[in-house]
């Protein structure tokens, strides 16, 4: 009798990023090149597919799609919220076995590295011949231990080129512009606006990232300082800022005319411009923008670094998981040192990264509401050139 | 004595476009090569700028400053809302009659097509050699006259992409996704979505425009069929949809729980997730994002004709104005016959373009709540080439 044919299943879990495919693709490529594997199936909705039998064949997908699908933002197997309890992850394990799987393949976040965990133990738990990789990804950059994630160069890159463009709209018709940026505990995403400055006159002017409390009063008065000195400010901020207690300030309230408790309806930034024209008159110009979802599968501002990089990580995984016999883990990117950008990947314990978030270190912090250069010198290789723009002089025609 | 030199003057007005810059290049590099002007001067904050002697001088520009200004998004001569009145249009063609100016360039929407017919009317009656002439820009493509106006294809190419990846978004995570684009009176921007659809299952399913008189009840069912068929909904609307009495959606007023009036904030998309919430069920995935002011400028999706056009009714302008000694009016874009999409240049009229808004014409929507295909074969030379995205095929595994 031959033996069975050995399988490995590819999952996406979370919010979807621009290049989440591009990860995809690398394990479905790592897979069909390697000896010790006879079969790649892809899972619909991730953990919630394999409960439910929704498994489809990759091993036949021509090359040709396959690069397609690879520049296809969103998970192109359909993505999941779900994180399973005990019992599931259980279930889910079971029927891996059935099916023959010897590799499970989930590409997500912090919470997918949980769920990979929570997998990876019940197959302990059964003696099942299972080993499950987390492939990272993340337009929030919040995973531990690795440098950064896939996913994020992308997102920085839309909130960089949207900054670009904002701060010319701004200069046009001059007034305060707020701009609020995904990430609810950390904030990389809303710190990558300040690679959109050219000069020390240019926006974004304020930077508010969760790592610090936002103080309501200090924001007011350094928009009038801003205003004052360029006659115009824009703010970048995550949706995440909160006050010193930990409240967010997008639930914040306050009382209308009648004394009733009002919310603010979920709008951070009609919330903040509300308060602004309170303090600085309410003549003053002022707009708020949410970037939403549009930060995060926006197909016009793909970082060829983080494209390149979510590939690889994904064929990393595959190259790892079948190496000594197989091993589990989650696949981290180590930035070398030295001025070249270059990395290499590494396997790192599912420990060490489930639920767990990794903020923005001091260091790429300035003060209440700026980043660092180094951080900037951090992000830019992520992110990739930028437009350059064009200044007209200033050669003034004197009053006839 | 030497006769005083022919000046010609350049000004920005209104919101910008990603390409505004290119018809100001467009207008300087046509007054540079054009026999009867000698110097070509720029006004900060159009108008106003005229008032508070604003003016700077862009004779002697480098043809490499001026390329790379064109690339850039927003005025770069500064903008301005400013609709001066009788006396103040006397004081403005005064002051361009100090300076020796004998022919001004307005680059904006229809109520900048009103202030330079207000211009030229106090030059008139003044006997003061002045021509004036309006450079077509507007990304909600509301101009009367021409075929289709500078900055919309820009502004439509950022929707239609923002489209197919959201689109990619909400088939990972399911749900009715709401977007909300720019555009008061004309749906010409919003109806750009459509462009996003690869196949009959693609998004948007549903688009409306404020051309046609929005029903609440209509949507809401709208939306729940859409969910029954596709599991999922993704709906673009203008900001300017409105009841048959004219009515905005964005003004609707609700009741709170005290009983008290409440304003949705301006939140159109929060407002209608809560009217989606109420009929389909509190416990549905319903999302909003309004794209804001990104639509006029982000970098990542300018349109190559478009912002070869905006070059060349920049250019437009000066040739007619110095045509036949001097002539007045609107550049307008004119789209040949025939399959290949070639377009000319005329001049209209100011009073044809004046607070005129051209709205979609009947045979290019389709029912409440859609475009038609002669729309979007109308609108893609416009956009350009789109990405062409990748899915997987479906090759079922059998539950083991």
């Amino acid at each position: 009798m031959a033996s069975s044919p050995i399988r490995a299943v590819i999952g996406q879990a979370g919010g979807p990023t621009a290049v989440i495919n591009q990860s995809l693709v690398g394990v479905v490529q790592g897979c069909l090149e390697a000896k010790g594997i006879d079969q790649v199936f892809g899972v619909l909705h991730g953990v919630q597919g394999i409960l439910d039998d929704q498994l489809i064949d990759l091993t036949d997908e021509e090359p040709a799609t396959l690069e397609r699908v690879a520049l296809t933002p969103g998970a192109a197997l359909r993505s999941v919220r779900l994180r399973p309890d005990e019992e599931q992850a259980a279930r889910v394990v079971r029927a891996l076995d059935r099916h023959g799987v010897r590799y499970l393949f989930y590409i997500g976040g912090n919470d997918t590295a949980e769920t990979a965990l929570l997998l990876l133990q019940a197959a302990r738990e059964r003696k099942q011949e299972l080993q499950v990789v987390h492939v990272p990804k993340t337009v929030d950059n919040d995973l531990a231990v690795t440098d950064h994630s896939p996913g994020y160069g992308s997102a920085a890159r839309f909130v960089a080129l949207a900054h670009m463009g904002d701060e010319q709209d701004n200069r046009s018709l001059l007034g305060v512009k707020v701009n609020v940026i995904m990430g609810r505990h950390a904030g990389w995403l809303t710190a990558s606006a300040g690679l959109a400055r050219e000069s020390g006159e240019s926006g974004p002017h304020l930077i508010y990232v969760p790592e610090r409390d936002f103080v309501m009063d200090e924001f007011l008065s350094s928009v009038s300082d801003c205003m004052e000195r360029h006659g115009r400010c824009v703010v970048a901020l995550s949706e995440g800022i909160h006050d010193a207690q930990g409240a967010l300030i997008s639930e914040s309230r306050e009382l209308d005319n009648h004394g009733n408790v009002q919310l603010s309806g979920g709008g951070l930034g009609e919330h903040l411009i509300a308060q602004l024209r309170g303090a600085l008159g309410a003549g003053i110009r002022a707009r708020a923008d949410t970037f939403g979802y549009l930060q995060r599968t926006f197909p016009g501002a793909i970082s060829e670094v983080d494209a390149r990089e979510a590939r690889e990580v994904g064929r990393a995984a595959v190259e790892f998981a079948v190496a000594q016999g197989g091993v589990s883990g989650s696949v981290v990117i180590q930035r070398e040192k030295g001025r070249e950008y270059r990395v290499r990947y590494e396997l790192a314990a599912l420990e060490d990264l489930a639920q767990k978030t990794q903020v923005m270190p001091k260091r790429f912090l300035d003060g209440p509401h700026d980043v660092s250069p180094k951080f900037l010198e951090w992000l830019r290789p992520l992110v990739g050139d930028l437009p350059r723009f064009g200044t007209l002089g200033h050669y003034p025609i004197p009053p006839a």
